[in-house]
């Protein structure tokens, strides 16, 4: 982005490749195995981790373990009020692909040998949405689940020298407004957003995932390049908060 | 309840007829009309309280309003994992049934006329289970659903001097325990009693909902007014930190 | 009550603690091992009892039986039409409720070790609804499943000297009506009743279940006495009614 | 059928061409604006007519009526107990089917001009079961149809003059069973007959439909024809009772 | 027919006994055991058939096999477009009905000790609509599942000199247009027919099922007679495709 | 790519860089305002535009037109049979997934005041899978669209120098096996690639969609720019074909 573009400054006071306040609380949960409540900036995600021994069916005796996710908002977290999926009795498309992207973020880091025979489930579900809530529940769900597999090795789960996480993972939106990249929209943000990019990224700096969706007009190459070149430099940032809170002392 | 009863410690130093410690954080959501994220010990209840112009079709004209409630539970609220209902595609029975009495028991206290063609809905979310989430539910709820009115008034959807609550409404949980009526039953202590009971009341004292079951051995006259004593004096109890939480400056 | 409340007529003609007729027709059913149509006046009810061997599956080698219900309307039971739940595709609070009613109910005066591992399914059917639906159901069924473990009983499937019927169980409506307490409420009652109460009580005038609700206003401890002394005189009189038609040679 | 045929005795003690015995009991449902439970021997179902002004939204300004029907069997109507389609969440193909099948044959004697753009619902809900049920149901149904009618003709609805009903309707089954036809069949005859057949016929003797289906080998064309034979006649034996029971004085 | 009638010329060109020109592309698919691509005139199906080794678990140890069947349309197979079944979340009762009749029609001629435990699953999927889709439906699945269990043979899942497949089965439509009959009825014909019906016959001309409906006024035994008649010569002429077509030099 | 990468030559023939045949047969469907048969190889979907006038109530009278797409697969499409989601009674992730990127995609290129207050419904049925259906589906829609929107010129529903389409629109999928960059994927391409991508690009060569997925390893920056030099060439020679088709004389 041009100097220009980088002194921009956007309605909560950030420059453009700024994230908002990130806050990462671990052992939310008094039940889990492995729990997160994580912030960013008002978009607040809950995510548990759910530690069980065992396997779906289909992979009994693969020696491989399993890792799945969910995820889900409160009814009110957002501005107005959304029917519950529970009471319309069905999921919607949006729920659906947001889980899935969850699940395969966090398998691109597990070495399912290492875990052995267990599952671990994980739930996200947003508390409060403002913008990025599928960022910010794959940011906190790599902690739950690491938080978890701790939990396991204490109990004698999961092997003493295995490995079973191979690289940590984060996620982050950027997004082309008005011509300029931002990282990290807010819900303000991302409506005007004429390109829209969720990245997903290892603590190494490798991609995991892509998905950028021109909401506006078709995106060129130039303008890919510099959301990418945005979003590698958010995901480092969040790599480096997910590991402070993981140095810090457990509940 | 004898002297001696009295005396008892339970599990966690409560005596028999002592609430666990109950925390009312106001205006927990930045964005519903009202809101309360309340604890009764380690049970964490989000209550939010969605405001909307209008009624139901079948109450227009009619020149009152509405006031409904749904409850849920987060699949990992609890010591192990629940499905979602919203992946099973169908909400059971237990969930409709708490969500009933949650619109019941606060429709008790409402003036609909007082209320005008406006909808209020309530969400209790139970974000960590350790018994009397129902409990816990009604109370956070009459919290959010007060400041929603104030909402409304304070932007003239609700009169200036119309008073759509006539009283406040609170709600605990009783139980026999080893032959001794107990208050604000823990999830330990639910799970062993003989008799469980649920009672909502309002500020004055009055009955809105009594609900008790044997879950073991039937009970008697005798044990019925003794639990029915014990509740009364609970949600008193309730009712005067409904109303410091309410006096406080809200946010 | 008071004399003069006691000399209250109803619409139908009963003084406010009388019950409507009632009439139970055992063994209604070519099929199954118990059945009974009840009648609370225009109230009919067909509960019958399927007894299976065997329990469900993760209650195999418990030694235990297992009772359940299941409660439902015809669609044209009542005044206006229902849509069908099969039609709509899932069932609704009440009737979730209702059933979960009557299977506590029923359980309460079962000793599940006596019955062996075997499985009675009650099935309570409202042809016809006038007011006390759940309540005729829950006294009906318990004719209907004394019958079925009679029929286990001769063919050697539960011991002959097993008691797996420890009670008897019976319940009924109470309401306060213009200021009086009344028993058996009809449907035109119902509605216009303040409190509606539902109690449910084995033989031995023990309570099973106490479900009161402030339909209008609020009630304050003596109305709730006085329903509670309406109530087990009534479930005393449901009791003989039904050890008369036990007594009776069956079909 | 041939002379020796006709002198078979079945299980049940009926010759090959003879009904079981029929009872229609008129005005059953309290509520209902015309219903008739039915018997053909142990099968019993309650037929309900459920009258409304107003037609669907497409038909609107029609100036035609419409006339629709819903089948179910109760859970222990049969022999083994069958799970609810309410707690299935779905209905079955058969329940589907058959609950088409009624809906036309009644139309198929509706004049719905002269119905006016009213609505009847009809239920048909077997109680007890044993073959025959959704040929019990469609006679049945035309009874509480006609009733129906009568009804809404004596509170103007319908117009005096208009001939809403056209003709009756009564259906039967019939089968070949160890190579003779059958009339009626009982559910053990039911399960064995190699080929099975409904006939819906007016009371002049013209099908509405024909249903016939090869359980076993497939049948030929003199099979068919001594089968539509033995349904006639039967349906014309139906047709009597029916006009028998409206021409009793109605409850 | 009159001779008149006989010499009557449809909309398309025919005489009132002439099929439209019936195509059957065998080998359609790729990947399927069988298959056929079906067209009666403008109605396209696609019937494929899945052999899998194994029965349902209720059949396990029979000795015998399972041929079950389902239809589907595609949601611009029709003049105007319908929401997908899948969509709405629920089968339709025509959908369920069909399916259930293309399963009963293939059973008739398989004799399922020769097929083995194995499991022959067809799918008929409606491309295109314009009548007499379940009679193309059943014809093409006759050819799938023909080529499905030669594919079978081959592999040696079904014996060498085993003859699971006993007689053929072919379907066609008739009706009464105008008071003549004809057969092979398009779209446009069917919506005027007075008399409906469809026949399913096996090769050696005995009926499997013959399902009449008045869809106008009610019709008499001469008029179903000739409905008989002409269906079976359609069904003739059917059988003699599909033998041409099974005949052919396979894919 | 590497000159010996391109060098490769793939199991069924093709080099790196090279598409699959692709056939687009327009018009397929007599009944849609706009079709189209396509195949990548031996993927076939079929696309389907239906066009109606008036659009969903929530975007009455904003003068701007609607546009949306259904995905679906026939159940043996597949290698193994998949249970169709009518009868699982709910639609997959992955169905939801692809259903909303079509839609997408095609907005992408529409300027809906163009098309003035209508809708146009894809649906993309896929009746052969080989790699690839999604892709093929996005492709094929666009000449359905263009189809549907030059029928409803002709027709006057859009005005005759509106120009609804802004740009076409294509897709192909990438990937990397053995750490070759590959174009248009084939099943058992798709299935060993470490990195699997989907492109939508427009006629221009501007970006409507990115999806990049890690199935094994995470990827660099490189391996990404690689198969976006891919995905472009690609989607450049099926817009070609597109065009092509179009220009044909249509049916």
């Amino acid at each position: 982005m041009t100097e220009s573009a980088a002194d921009l400054v956007r309605a909560d006071g950030r420059t453009p490749d700024q994230l908002r306040e990130v806050v990462i609380e671990r052992g939310w949960s008094a039940h889990a195995e492995g729990s997160a409540l994580i912030s960013f900036g008002r978009t607040k995600v809950l995510c548990t981790a759910s530690f069980t021994n065992g396997v779906p069916r289909w992979m009994n005796g693969s020696g491989k373990g399993w890792v799945t996710a969910e995820y889900s908002m409160l009814p009110r977290s957002t501005n107005t009020r959304n029917d519950r999926e529970s009471v319309k009795g069905r999921i919607g498309g949006r729920t659906h692909e947001i889980s899935r992207l969850i699940g395969r973020s966090l398998r691109a880091v597990v070495d399912t040998k290492g875990l052995g025979e267990n599952t671990i489930q994980i739930d996200c579900d947003v508390l409060q949405a403002d913008g990025g809530t599928r960022t910010a529940a794959i940011t906190g769900a790599y902690v739950a689940l690491a938080d978890a597999i701790e939990w396991a090795r204490g109990r004698k789960f999961v092997g003493q020298k295995a490995k079973p996480l191979i690289d940590t993972v984060a996620a982050v939106s950027v997004g082309i407004i008005d011509g300029t990249p931002m990282l990290d929209l807010a819900y303000v943000e991302d409506v005007r957003a004429e390109t829209d990019m969720n990245v997903v990224a290892t603590g190494r700096g490798l991609f995991v995932e892509v998905q950028g969706t021109a909401e506006g007009a078709p995106f060129d190459r130039r303008e890919l390049d510099s959301l990418l070149d945005l979003a590698l430099a958010g995901t480092a940032d969040l790599t480096r908060i997910q590991l402070a809170a993981l140095a810090a002392q457990g509940e």
